[in-house]
């Protein structure tokens, strides 16, 4: 594809990872605005760099015209929560959202089975109708949701990644599974707290009733 | 309604017009980046102000209970363009979503068919489906479709009519049509500069080719 | 200079652009929280594009190497007003800032000795100091203040020499002027309507006290 | 004070805060734009409301009317870094405006020597002149600078606070300072990486000069 076309490809997936974060920050906004906790602390997109889809063309063998169904992050949101409960709070979200404004193609929960690098995250992959001055089109998006830790994690390990171009030599890929354990009991110590708060909160409530 | 329940009641709208404007910047935005003319120029958006709700409920004698479907513009958007031509290709763009993510309920062509007060603007009510943390929801909107210069009188217009609390009185009225002729007049000009661009790129690209 | 020298050279107009915009859009701001009146309506900006820059280069005869003397309007600033008195309003703001924040360098009135064209507008060169990660850098910046219908028309003029490479037919000048002609009108009426509420307000203050 | 009296009182803060925000993310900005590494990841800033400047005066002991020197914090900026190393980065480019268009006041490194509680973060105290368009004023503003998992453990720190209203019970404090202990073990780790990332980027410089 030329650089014309590859613009003309992309205009669907930039206007979909605009809509779909507007659509997600709102929540945040309209639970807090009517006082209530929002699981979702922040929210971010983009569409992926047309040197990385062909990049990523190649390593899974899929053909430039497939590219609209073989690869399916090409318009990624990112969705972060303070706990890791917050994330399943989300995924219920989306599923009530499924025939709605969007439709759900399949879940990956890397959070109870997360992969052997110590990346952690809840994946959904959707399908997004959305409609361009040249006519609707329906595309694959994916959503991604995490903690802020594994959120941190994650974007260093990219980096490196990216740095050592996959070959990632074994004693810093040693240092990063630690780095991930931290994060890990990071993110344990939090949702202990979380759950002392909520029963703290309880009791408060019993006692100022009696 | 308390304070609590109107923001309540205005989390749908104003997810509405955070959607919508996304959405008609996106044609702007996509037609420009693959080298095409776009009609639209800027959007605007807002939602009504408790007051002004309260005002116009009032003035129409529509119930409080009522508001979500008597009164059709809580939801606002604003679109400007260059030329009155525009303004139907927007429309017609409009049209075209008829059905997929919005629903017309009627138009309203206040240019070919100007008010008495010298406003000139093509009004589009539409059904605005709408996903919300506390469920699905379907509101009312506005579109007001326009040329900068309608844009710019109406908004002198209007800040009049606010400190006049509508009773302008007759010599400046008499003004503000005197106003919204040489506004018209503006439009008038630059549309036929408009055509005769046309008809110049048209001779330039026959004259190219032999 | 290469692709990479100029990011280089526009980091401190990028940022320049980016910082005048807050600072005239915080007037705005101010001025309606405290419920008064604002001459600002909007404030756009934008760095002009290396292309813009060479061209204009060597159409003022300038060296490459003194670009940043010789180019006066590499970052560019445009405030647009609801009135032509507000014009005048902004430019003493402007004036007050002198030796402060931003440093005056010369004003060209294009308003009251407009151009043959139809253009008007105020013009104001600023110096205007900035802080980069490479160090302290005082860049040369063009404030334009105009009305909404001054800009209006400057616009549509601008992409007409644009698309006509400076050499507009003589009919479609013709037409342009008119328009000029109109978009100025169009200004006088409001104008005579803005002395009339002040009056207006005037007797309306002094009639609630009696 | 009254709202309205609050609302001009605020307006330099407000003014400050904007204008700091796009001068520190014009620094990641430039630094990307030429290839080289931003200390900074990203950049928030926020005026403290009202209420929370009226219970920290009182908490103080700060007359009214001497807030805006008694109180540090009514401006705050914070800045966030991926590395521990960062912050001093990030530390030396303040300095090194000092006396340009801001000036430090005091710093304070809850780094090196980080409170009880477990919080970590390095705090500037600057002095930060801003124009209205009611005239120009000296303001005071606090910029926080911190890794990606120091904010991350305190604002769940600071959200327990709010809800405990300062009485967290000692075994939920227990449990803060491990949770404290887990962002550090992470932040330490990823230190350890970073020494590593630059040592490995040498080695290949060097390799690929032979």
């Amino acid at each position: 594809m030329h650089a014309t076309e590859w613009r003309r490809f992309l205009i669907p997936y930039e206007n979909a990872v605009e809509e779909l974060k507007v659509k997600f920050k709102s929540i945040r906004t309209e639970l807090r605005s009517i006082g209530e906790y929002s699981p979702i602390e922040f929210v971010t997109g983009r569409v992926k760099r047309v040197s990385s889809i062909i990049e990523k063309a190649k390593k899974l063998g899929v053909d430039m015209e497939d590219i609209s169904t073989g690869i399916e992050d090409i318009a990624g949101i990112r969705i972060m929560c303070q706990f890791v409960e917050d994330i399943y709070t989300v995924v219920d979200y989306i599923r009530d959202r499924d025939g709605r404004d969007l439709e759900i193609v399949y879940e990956k929960d890397y959070i109870n089975n997360y992969k052997d690098s110590g990346y952690r995250s809840y994946h959904i992959i959707i399908k997004y109708p959305i409609q361009t001055a040249l006519g609707p089109k329906t595309i694959l998006a994916e959503i991604q949701i995490r903690t802020l830790a594994m959120n941190f994690w994650a974007t260093i390990e990219h980096s490196l990644k990216y740095k050592y171009k996959q070959n990632i030599p074994e004693h810093i890929e040693e240092r990063i599974k630690k780095a991930a354990d931290a994060a890990f009991k990071l993110d344990q110590e939090m949702s202990v707290i979380r759950h002392e708060i909520r029963l703290a909160q309880k009791m408060f409530e019993v006692r100022s009733k009696t």
